[in-house]
């Protein structure tokens, strides 16, 4: 019987509800395919600073070094908001966790759901169809750039030089974006067979490298996709007027977290939403929404995108397709049938129709 | 009778058409208010790289600075992208010109024509009453700090020191913080009061910066206005999810032309978006939208966001807020008449209600 570790990390908000659908969702998924789950638990962001001192405790990244796999929650709650601009952040345990694992490419799928399309601000026939997926450089850019504030010296630099100044750098080198764009056509290569290259070529020169470096990945290795390049300004566009000729989207880490909000924010349900974190060890899954501090420990949080996520972790590390149909089956099935979850109900679901946190993953389970 | 030098810069693409427009309204204005708008073309972009070799030759910048104000139309187009990493190239004479004139303010004004809400792939419930300005910082962030490309010593850092290795530098310094937020503030007090200040504090140095320095001013000078902060990522998903609630939303150089573009997108009518660079001396007014090289010379461009440009002119750079008053109600009433120029025509527009660029001019200067 073969047997997986997983490194579990509820960490902040809804993440120890939501996680527990996860992990119940996995382990009838296990029953099943006759695999067994082995979950631990490890802290991350502001459980972790509250624990001891440190949003990334040494134990965890370990732990998720020496995992199969890690499926992640969401980290981060206003309790943590500080003005001391040394206190520890829970984000830090999420950079830090991408970083420390190498995790370069962020996949976030946006689908849209039939039974769900009413919940979008966009108009039915703009949606319709809507089937992309957001290939992220994870690990490079602005993120992790040299950043600074200091002083200038009286009389030095504009202005006489009074007054603070802070700069971050937007570094990328030729490798990184050589192996996130071979991510990317691999991707296409699954589905539709086309790729939209992101970035700021008219003004930044890492986004001038950026193009120059996909193309020769593409006509050296890949010339059969499909390949087009889009300005980031023009792109924030297209999303909204015409989302459903995208197929995959590769971008930089910060062009990539911006866009894949918007993206995400246009199927109108994020509580659905899943991601994966690939590099070339273990990998880590987590959903796209945030730890929604407002609704934590109340129940009624949606654990969709947690299930989903778990989802595409049977897929990504344990090559388990078969048994991620089961899951991603079982969630549209659900949603077929009019289960909802508080987020995603709308005035004509029907009163008992809308269930709590763990009464949603019963569901899916009872479903699979 | 006043006499106001205006250096017009038609630029590329549907430019010099829709600069024509632009003029024809500025001079029934004129005719009107007894004030002389003397009009002295000048070659930027493109049209000046093909005239002289550079996007933005000093003739133009000098005029420019001598001028009471500075329209423009629209740079750029297929014609002069080049592989060639230092050919010159048409955006350098837009970012060339907004350092020049130092015009750090991009104010960018996104509202629906209820004659237009049709328009829009956002449903009509959701884009009632949107009324927003985006205020831009211009001449800061990564569009001009510091870049390079070049290779890393075989050995040296990471993977061996392989390859090309560039960067772009996102660097702020207090002052230019100070300024942009004052425009902000000031720009609320004339509206609905409340401020948006978007960064990405969990992340950028910078942005860790811009919110302190956001709230000292506040604190200090404007009290009264309702400021919130929110995260770029979330604000992408905002602007599509509650367009509405904005009133002000003021954001750094890159990050400004992302969610200008977004927030423009939402109205779906692009050809009606004008913009103003403010800086302490001479300003500049442009529509938001491109040189549009598909449909250049064809006579079948939307003039509205240049005459609404040149609307913004009379206000911002004469205060002759009266006669830009008479410039929107034209606009609007044209629109609520039913004329339409091809790109915000629909299938409801009769054929002889869609109109060429020139007669849409006409139109306005009709209803004037
Ligand atoms: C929490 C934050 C640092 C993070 C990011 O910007 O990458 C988040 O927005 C995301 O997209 O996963
Ligand atoms: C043409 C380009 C350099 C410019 C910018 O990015 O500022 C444009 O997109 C804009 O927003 O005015």
């Amino acid at each position: 019987k073969a047997t997986y570790r997983v490194c579990t990390l509820p960490g902040d908000g809804i993440g120890p509800e939501i996680m527990a659908e996860g992990k119940k969702v996995l382990a009838a998924v296990g029953e099943k395919a006759n695999v067994d789950f082995v979950c631990e638990d490890h802290l991350i962001g502001g459980a972790a600073i509250d624990a001891c001192g440190s949003p990334l405790p040494d134990e965890t990244l370990n732990a998720a070094k020496a995992s199969d796999a890690v499926l992640l929650a969401s980290v981060g709650g206003p309790k943590w908001d500080s003005t001391d601009p040394n206190a520890p952040r829970p984000e830090q345990g999420l950079l830090g966790i991408r970083k420390g694992l190498g995790l370069y490419t962020n996949l976030r799928p946006v689908k849209i759901y039939d039974a769900l399309a009413g919940a979008s601000t966009l108009r039915p026939e703009v949606i319709k169809g809507v089937d992309l997926v957001i290939v992220r450089e994870l690990i490079g850019g602005l993120y992790f750039g040299r950043r600074e504030r200091f002083y200038d010296e009286p009389g030095a630099g504009a202005n006489g030089g009074r007054g603070q100044r802070a700069y971050d750098t937007m570094e990328y080198r030729e490798y990184e974006v050589e192996r996130i764009a071979r991510k990317a056509f691999e991707a296409a290569r699954k589905r539709r067979n086309k790729v939209t290259s992101v970035d700021k070529r008219n003004v930044l020169e890492t986004s001038r490298m950026w193009r120059e470096v996909v193309h020769r990945v593409h006509d050296e290795e890949f010339p059969e996709v499909e390949l087009e390049d889009l300005l980031v300004d023009n792109t924030a566009m297209q999303l909204i007027n015409r989302p459903a000729d995208f197929d995959v989207i590769v971008t930089e880490n910060m062009f990539g977290d911006i866009l894949s909000d918007e993206a995400a924010q246009i199927t109108g349900s994020l509580g659905m939403l899943a991601s994966a974190s690939l590099g070339d060890g273990v990998s880590l899954f987590e959903p796209s929404a945030g730890s929604a501090p407002d609704i934590a420990g109340k129940g009624i949080a949606n654990p969709l995108a947690q299930i989903l996520s778990a989802g595409m972790m049977l897929t990504y590390a344990f090559d388990m397709t078969e048994e991620a149909g089961w899951v991603e089956s079982a969630v549209e099935r659900v949603l077929d049938d009019g289960w909802r979850t508080r987020d995603i109900a709308d005035d004509a679901t029907p009163a008992d129709h809308v269930l709590g946190c763990a009464a949603m993953g019963d569901k899916v389970v009872e479903y699979l």
